[in-house]
């Protein structure tokens, strides 16, 4: 009973045994993060084209669900840029940005998303996520960084710079650079500069000034905060608000009361795909987070109830005005670094942000929405990883194409086709290449038992037999492609009477396949040629021993190759001398 | 030159080697399908909800074009029940059946799968045909055939049956039951139960009335004949249309002007998708009647070439007002067997067909429907095959729910639900099953060189190595499935010290599964766990030499899995005596 409660509720497996060396190291990450975080939700709900407060909304509750649900100890939850991105891109199909409209969409799709990921974890579906090979995630994220990076552009140099496509919105900002207003672009760069400094010069300039190595590392990831103050300031000393230059404006102080909004103020079922998609990739980015810190502590997680973890939060999300979270690694790997041992430095940064939200609002009115822009901007150039189009091209023809496919669409598309193109690209790829087997002619290496490929090594081959190795499981996508290759090899072949299939690598023969196997052996059987099966393995022999196939089988089936070919010998051997030959079974 | 024409234009290969005797086998074997061919024409026009003549002119040209350009020599074309099937319900979709704007969509249909078919031939897209696994295939025609016959049970009782999906027509006819008519049910039982004993008595028959066999079993081909030349003339006689027995009624004399209709009359682009459906059924279906023909006389298909010379024959519909046709398994079967030696037959017999059109159709004004209705039903009898069911459930799991998914969503929803959900059930089922691979902890079979699963054999292992052998190529959607399980086979095992992952079935890693191999090697490397491979195919090895793992790997690539137990045991051996280890490369 008690195990089943642990398995599902995963904070009752350290909440017992809970130390209170581990209280301080807690309380201390939950500090920082929550310093870190406060700036970064209010950017990504910027992104997402949504009121800034509910950044903090989706920083406070899904927290408290993941700390309950989730198995990583370390792992931080809230908005992060991909999924931001495509809540952004959801939202806009079925309501204009800004509208009370949009806010109700995503809230639903944050609501949506944790239900469809709590299902999943209950189904046990996590093993879906594997479907989403590497160079698919590098290419939509990548994507993605490219996409996240020019939508913030437009708050930097101020213009409204609004389109649906990258293209369209490449060309409107063009149209509007005469636009451009000079204090936002001065405080949009100078917040850049800052940024991308802060990430190497500012740990070394508190080091300088006899910070310790670790503290500086921890207190520099507070560049985003410090650039929010700065501008802040900047912002009211000089009432820039009156210079043109966008600003946050009023945030409503308090927490949101908790519960739904009316479903019927938008289609939400237009949001359904939408939703699966955001829950797919944000589960994607935040096992493979999960793992990454789990594997440092030899620590690790239940993908399936990571499911069940991140949906609790998204439905958490979505009772309390949020817009759809997952674990996000920038966060996780500052919470852990700063030496966060439980999912209560989780809880306390929950109580941190909660506290931002009540008391901290009315002095973000003044902050430039260029400062957040710049937030993003640099956060996301670390997603832009364009080297593996590079590392995929010298890998294999199918991995690049299964990355460009991706990154292409993503970007011309949108996240939505890029994910469904790119999940669809590498499963056709690797269908193809199953579909058409490498099938080698083996002969015996000398001197030993072992078979090797004729045209890869010096082997011993007699015109009598023909021994094939096929470098594959037999199904239905490949079973016309083997018996088109036998058949022709063996027409190149006047003399032969036996031919051997190795099935060291078939790990796998479907219906289609044996009917192939049997056309394969009644068109030999025509020709006086016998068809015989080495090495097959175990449940691919349980299989074939169901069916009447071993019956109708010309030949043998051998243990081992080795055995195949020197019994076919002994029979050629002694039927030259003997001027016959072992009547066809 | 020649030989490019050659390769488009497979007449060239016995056109030009025409001898005197295959003219008289193909004129013989050419009146004795155009006999049959007339009622199944006009049967298959009325299954596709089309005007009866249509049958006749999807008989004319298409055989010939297809002459021209299919590889097959004995390969018969035209309507077909399983096409003529689909072509009703995507007329369905767009058109009121019986009207003119049904006959226009019939048109377009052939027309776009003629072009999808050439287009895909020129792209050699031949291949795709084999993702319709065996089983699919066989639940796809058991259960068109149901539909069909359950169509046509409406023209048997003289009722009108209507209805979208099988359900509802079974409800029609079961509250028309009371408005069947005596008449019609007559003709329509008395011409199934000819056409059923004429299959096999009346061979017989002739047979005991002196006529020889062969003649005899080609002679009971014509049964449908008869009854279409006996119900005409009792319709006549007896003045069977004022009693309300439906009848075929005023058919127009001659051929059709040569040309496409109105694209604009029809939403063409919802035809689209059925005709993408419609040309892989037909290729399927006509390349498989093709290769058990010419495997019967040594011959061979190209299917990309088939790809095209089908894709001729319907653009050659689709301009000639036909509907989508096929190579058909009962029409070329008699057309094989009466002796056909050429696709001279073919021309033949569609010169025949158009005789029938020019001068026959008057006096089809007063064939019954219930005939044709009778020789449909009677013809697909023979496509229900339910022991695949049976035979699909004893073999494995994964293909009973293959032919079940299919079977019934194509009973339930219909054709082309059918066929997607098929190809989608049996991918996604090859997918899962690779995505968790048989991993067998393997041991050496004792005084040899053979390595085996330590569960189904005596074997010998060591505590500090532990052999895995994988059972399948390493590719994205198993690779963190291979992570768990090594890693949790390492967790069991306290005094491991070597890893060895016996690659014989591995035919390829990909680059999300070297990413996998990566993890494993850093994970066990911070255990102390030196990780190994041994038996990695060429193909696999030039991979991983592109990327720098090999020099990551903390062990060694062996060449068989012999050679890396025995240096293993060798170090350890050492060790122990030595009290100390080979460093970590």
């Amino acid at each position: 009973m008690f195990h089943h409660l642990r398995r599902y509720l995963p904070i009752l497996s350290w909440a017992g045994t809970y130390r209170r060396s581990y209280a301080i190291s807690d309380l201390l990450a939950a500090v920082i993060v929550t310093i870190m975080l406060i700036p970064q939700s209010l950017a990504y709900a910027l992104l997402a084209g949504l009121p800034a407060e509910m950044g903090l909304y989706a920083s406070i509750l899904p927290l408290a669900a993941y700390a309950l649900f989730g198995t990583s100890r370390t792992l931080s939850v809230g908005p992060v840029a991909v999924v931001s991105l495509m809540t952004a891109a959801a939202v806009g199909q079925v309501a204009a940005p800004g509208t009370a409209q949009a806010v109700v969409a995503a809230i639903l799709l944050a609501f949506l998303s944790g239900a469809f990921l709590v299902m999943a974890g209950l189904l046990r579906l996590g093993f879906l996520a594997n479907f989403l090979s590497h160079p698919v995630i590098s290419g939509f994220i990548t994507a993605s960084g490219i996409l996240i990076a020019v939508s913030q552009l437009k708050h930097i140099l101020g213009i409204s710079g609004q389109g649906e496509s990258l293209y369209a919105q490449l060309v409107a900002m063009a149209g509007q650079l005469p636009d451009t207003n000079l204090p936002t672009v001065v405080i949009g760069i100078g917040a850049m500069a800052f940024l991308l400094w802060s990430r190497t010069g500012l740990k070394k300039l508190l080091m300088g000034l006899g910070v310790g190595r670790d503290v500086a590392a921890i207190a520099a990831k507070a560049g985003p905060v410090v650039a929010v103050v700065v501008t802040i300031l900047c912002a009211w000393w000089l009432d820039l608000g009156e210079k043109g230059v966008a600003l946050v404006g009023d945030v409503p102080t308090g927490l949101p009361a908790p519960g739904l909004p009316d479903f019927g103020a938008v289609p939400w079922p237009d949001l359904v795909i939408p939703a699966v998609l955001i829950a797919i990739i944000g589960f994607v980015e935040s096992v493979s987070v999960g793992h990454t810190l789990a594997a440092k502590r030899r620590q690790r997680i239940d993908p399936n109830q990571e499911l069940i973890g991140l949906g609790a939060a998204n439905l958490a999300a979505g009772v309390s005005s949020g817009f759809p979270v997952t674990g996000g690694f920038s966060r996780s790997v500052v919470n852990f670094d700063a030496g966060a041992q439980t999912q209560a430095s989780s809880l306390l940064t929950a109580a941190g942000i909660a506290l931002a939200a009540m008391f901290l609002t009315p002095f973000l009115a003044y902050l430039p929405k260029a400062t957040l822009a710049a937030t993003i901007i640099v956060a996301v150039l670390s997603l832009v990883d364009l080297s593996i189009l590079g590392r995929a091209w010298r890998y294999s023809l199918s991995e690049f194409i299964a990355v460009t496919a991706t990154l292409g669409v993503t970007l011309v598309l949108g996240v939505e086709a890029g994910v469904i193109c790119g999940v669809a690209a590498s499963l056709a790829m690797h269908l193809y290449k199953t579909s058409r087997p490498h099938i080698a002619v083996i002969g015996q290496v000398p001197g030993t038992e072992h078979f090797r490929n004729v045209e890869r090594h010096r082997v011993l081959t007699r015109p009598h037999t023909l021994s094939v190795r096929v470098d594959e499981s037999l199904y239905f996508a490949n079973a016309s492609y083997l018996e088109d290759c036998i058949l022709s090899l063996v027409a190149e072949r006047p003399e032969l009477r036996h031919v051997v299939l190795m099935c060291t690598a078939v790990n796998e023969i479907d219906m289609s396949a044996l009917e192939a196997l049997e056309a394969i052996n009644d068109n030999l059987r025509d020709q006086d040629i016998r068809l015989h099966l080495s090495e097959v393995k175990g449940p691919v022999m349980d299989t074939l021993e169901k069916t009447d196939f071993l019956s109708h089988l010309t030949g043998q089936v051998f243990l081992s190759q080795h055995q195949a070919v020197a019994t076919i010998n002994q029979w050629e051997d002694g039927d030259d001398k003997a001027g016959n030959r072992p009547a066809s079974a």
